[in-house]
């Protein structure tokens, strides 16, 4: 009967990834990177297109477009008097005190303008419907060309969402001990005897992120050394240019670089790879995403290493410091192509790495055949 | 109220993956291979001090040991007449039919055994605990030497059982088909129009593997030319030496050799694994266990694939058939250490990849600093 | 003065991989696959241009051709009475015995034609062009629709050939001995104190090749162990599906399968790497063209192995035969593009595996940027 | 004729990588690092060792010492009153002035201290005999423990050097140029109707370097992109964390941690690795040690790179700016060891990556047999 619990977790956790919405449209977040001339133009075409379909839809824009000349928002009003009132502007703050304001957010851009959505929602995200101006990207699945059936049918019809995993990264700086100073060790602070005293770090900032978080040598020439912890136990000590934990989402981004693996959005896990191990038994990670993973600086290090969140926030760790990473309870609810959903990943992996499902790709070695 | 339903199947599953289980020990099997001489000695001491310990309990071994020179089954019963009736035998064919009749499987020897135990037991799989006479394994966690003392404690405290996912692979044979046999096509046959048509292939043999199944070119000189399947969405087609699948648990075998990364046993994930790919675009891929891969080889082949299924039985796929491998029903319950429950993944790698949790590894590129 | 020494030696080998040769041609050797109709069309072609162009010209095609109902070499020569006698034809045997015959081999088909021009003359090879009836390889540098430009110019101007180092590889079989076969170390018949005796084995067969020599498990399904010598040195025991010898020109076969470099044909070096290595701490390993490699079966492996050459050949290596490997006296003369003779490496290796030189690649990162 | 020649330069070469020398010694440069008591103890024991044995022999300790309290120079000379005259101090101007008056330098310390040698020494270089303190390493052969014998034995019977190629590595800047500032094209002045125009470019520093240059994003946290250059040819645009440069020697250093091949430094190559590569079809390059290849940072760059000289001298490389690396007229004199002189390069790799000679490496794939 084991066996069979967990063959229903299993089918329980396959409906889960992807879920079905029906929208109740009122409030719509444009998303678009302010100083791309372009971006600004389409982002007044749909802002326009969306005022004027429904009288009970309000558009929130970026609060910079108000005075911005491209966007002309007092031409926009003056045109459609009807709209005032309806266009509104949105602000970080917003974004962090009300986020259930927005019953969706349309972004305008590459897979980058996703990221900033990602890092704009640090607690609860609208679902996110992203149009890629170019090609498609892994989380730009809609062609803007056809905003006006797209979005028709997503207000209309409902939308699938799959559910993406977020880490939830805290910096924990050491706290400065007169006494113990020399001596510190991370090791037995975090899991050893010493790891009851809660006084040894303090928390200095919490991330939500979408992609990764990479620990490195930042500006140093030399190696990192860091301590490696998942739960209450000491994994390894890494020694390398740094260390990538990576999401499944940000699985085809650096860890790709460094040498990682593919991994399906669905899978709850954390991928850990080194960037440049110096040893030569370390081998890619992947670990549940119910652990708590720990990396950290040694207090014997001779040098500082630096934290990056999703590429941004580059943050400087001293000897003693370390982050934490955990799931984040407000996953990102990406917007699933409308046709091929569960289809989706591997269309984006084929598009990406240039796989030819159909068509056989030509091998490097067919000559010696 | 998604990302809480979405969280508490996290802690769900958290709990499902490791197992404490009670024993009501009557029925104990136990496993070592049958040629090594020290092991049939181990498996006699064992089963004497079984037999001894409890007038209730009945020891299966090989039925190859019935009438072995050295296990000398007639000495043991004619010095204790009360063994009779209680010292069994099992064969494979009791495997098969009465799986449940035991209540836990002891196997001595190497992880190599614990393979062995998997394809013994092709449904359900009591649980295993498995001895190390020499150094610890990935599998094998418990040091021979201790063996009263972790019997004792065990049946009396109960276990911690890890399930591991075992995957269910069913070769598929092409039928051949006069009518249309020059210009047949896997692709359209597994997933597109002609899908519907049963009758193209029919099902040859299935395994419950613990490690892997690996598609090759077997004896041939030149690289295989195999198509993969999720679900019902052709992958990619991949040119490669051959393709490893492989579970959690084999990650640190075949898959490693492979280049794939080091997976913790409780993801719920199938590792994809090309051998030597013919293409600079193939990467590991970490695919969830919900999906059912298939795997195959195109019709216009010129040469045939081999599959193995845990290093065994290997087997020539002609053009035209495939396999068919998904998360299997019967899962493998390895019992844990009884101290070290949680970091038991992390100790087994730490010991077979030499990774030194508390010291330093030595870098090689230490002098450079 | 030592600095100025090597720096001489540099330049010097600096002129001699390519080396400019005016042609004085009378015999002219044509290859292609026989079993390729439309390849048999293009020799056909290529024959009667040449009798008709120049009368000292001789051509010779494959004997097989001579009773080929597409060549009609019949109809070619009662069309053309004056060719009598300059059209003649090919065989193995005349490779071996009388290579200096011919004053040039034109190549027609992909890159596996050139490895059976280089397995048809084992010893001294003319200079080989090759056309490419598709797209160009590393070594088809010529396009076969501009044939009759090129074969004007070459003949007429002169060639520059790029001499590409082969292996010598010849299988040593361990010979039986009554007396010590069940204690026969191997390593200490080719280094130790038995290295002395010669009569532990004895050749069976040696080969030129012009890519890899490759050693694998071949149809066993466990790994191979196999012992690796340089010179007078044990260098390790490699456990491994199996182990790829490659020369500069075959490392973009095999070898990048494997996980090998690309390396530039014009190094006096070999490569060795391993195919999926068992160990973590094997890596690829480039080695002087100098040394003398040996790679062997140990008497206690409980499998064979497998060598292949140029993935033809395939040979059973049983427990303590061995594969001695080093430069070849006989290289392998491949004729140049004639316009772009310095740049045509990095244009094969661009072509192939789509470098594109002057525009970006789109990386798969950039939209994290 | 051509094959015979080919061969004739291949045996020389072998001849000219290990050169003996009979040493006629007088003055001897003593180098440990500055700041380890340690090292300067056994820096004053050698130097006393050395003046005691023969009163012709003069000792080079570094300027520092004269004045350091461990080392005691006065103390040393009131006790041996006819070490006056002979116990000299070295500074980093004598090096570079008249490195010739060195007959030969002993090193003290790690491979670091080797590094630092090839640092001091910017053109010709003294043979460096180096001793380790701790484990030898590769380029560390000598057991100090045994200085005494080693010494008198080199001294008497003669050395044999193993030449190491050194890289020149010249940093070149962009010159501003306002007519043209913002359509300039880094490949049309290097290899384009441009490159005529030697004003572009401006040389600003040259380094002679033993182990790699690190061209990399340095602070930035996005990846860096690099034009790479070889001799008068664009080979490819890198998008990477960065680019790895490296000779033979320097090829167990950073190179393998950025995932390239080991190689034997009697090879005359260079060793191209990126350092996480963001796009799939960049592999490690193996190049002739004749081609100039040139590596730098294109005009429409966002951010600099920086470049890094055998982990030494961190410097900015601006958008425009670039590096030319070339095989150094002034190879690196490393004294072998006196007995396993040729062995000297596997004896190093089995030592440091752990590979077993003789006993077999424990295989994590065994269990699985």
């Amino acid at each position: 009967q084991i066996s069979d619990m967990a063959f229903g977790i299993r089918e329980l956790s396959k409906k889960l990834v992807q879920i079905k919405l029906k929208l109740n449209v009122r409030n719509i977040f444009i998303l678009g990177k302010a100083h791309d001339e372009t971006l600004i133009s389409h982002s007044r075409e749909t802002t326009e297109w969306l005022l004027s379909k429904e009288p009970h839809y309000r558009v929130y824009v970026e609060d910079t477009l108000e005075q911005n000349r491209i966007f002309d928002s007092e031409g926009l009003l003056n045109d459609n008097p009807d709209f005032r009132g309806r266009l509104r502007f949105w602000s970080k703050k917003l974004c962090d005190e009300r986020p259930q304001t927005f019953d969706i957010v349309l972004a305008l851009g590459g897979d980058g303008t996703v990221l900033y959505a990602s890092w704009l929602f640090q607690r609860i995200v609208p679902p996110v419907l992203a149009f890629s101006l170019g090609s498609l990207g892994f989380l730009t699945k809609f062609d803007y060309e056809l905003y006006p059936q797209t979005l028709s049918r997503a207000f209309g019809e409902g939308i699938t969402v799959s559910l993406r995993l977020r880490f939830e990264a805290t910096i924990m700086r050491s706290q400065s001990n007169k006494k113990t100073d020399n001596k510190r060790d991370l090791v037995e602070e975090l899991i050893g005897e010493e790891s009851e005293d809660h006084h040894t770090h303090v928390p200095d900032g919490t991330h939500n992120i979408l992609n990764e978080v990479v620990l490195d040598r930042g500006p140093n020439p030399t190696m990192s050394t860091m301590e490696l912890f998942g739960d209450d136990e000491h994994f390894t000590t890494v020694q390398a240019d740094g260390i990538c934990v990576s999401t499944p989402t940000g699985s085809t981004a650096y860890n790709l670089a460094a040498g990682g693996s593919l991994c399906h959005p669905d899978n709850p896990v954390i991928l850990v790879t080194a960037i440049c191990a110096h040893t030569l038994s370390f081998r890619p990670i992947i670990l549940p995403d119910t652990i708590v993973l720990r990396a950290g600086v040694p207090y014997d290090a001779r040098t500082s290493s630096w934290a990056s969140f999703d590429g941004k926030e580059r943050t400087e760790l001293r000897p003693g410091d370390y982050v934490t990473i955990s799931a984040s309870r407000y996953p990102f609810p990406s917007v699933l192509p409308l046709d091929r959903k569960r289809q989706d990943w591997v269309d984006s992996i084929s598009r990406t790495l240039q796989w030819n499902s159909r068509q056989r790709q030509k091998s490097y070695k067919e000559w010696t055949a």
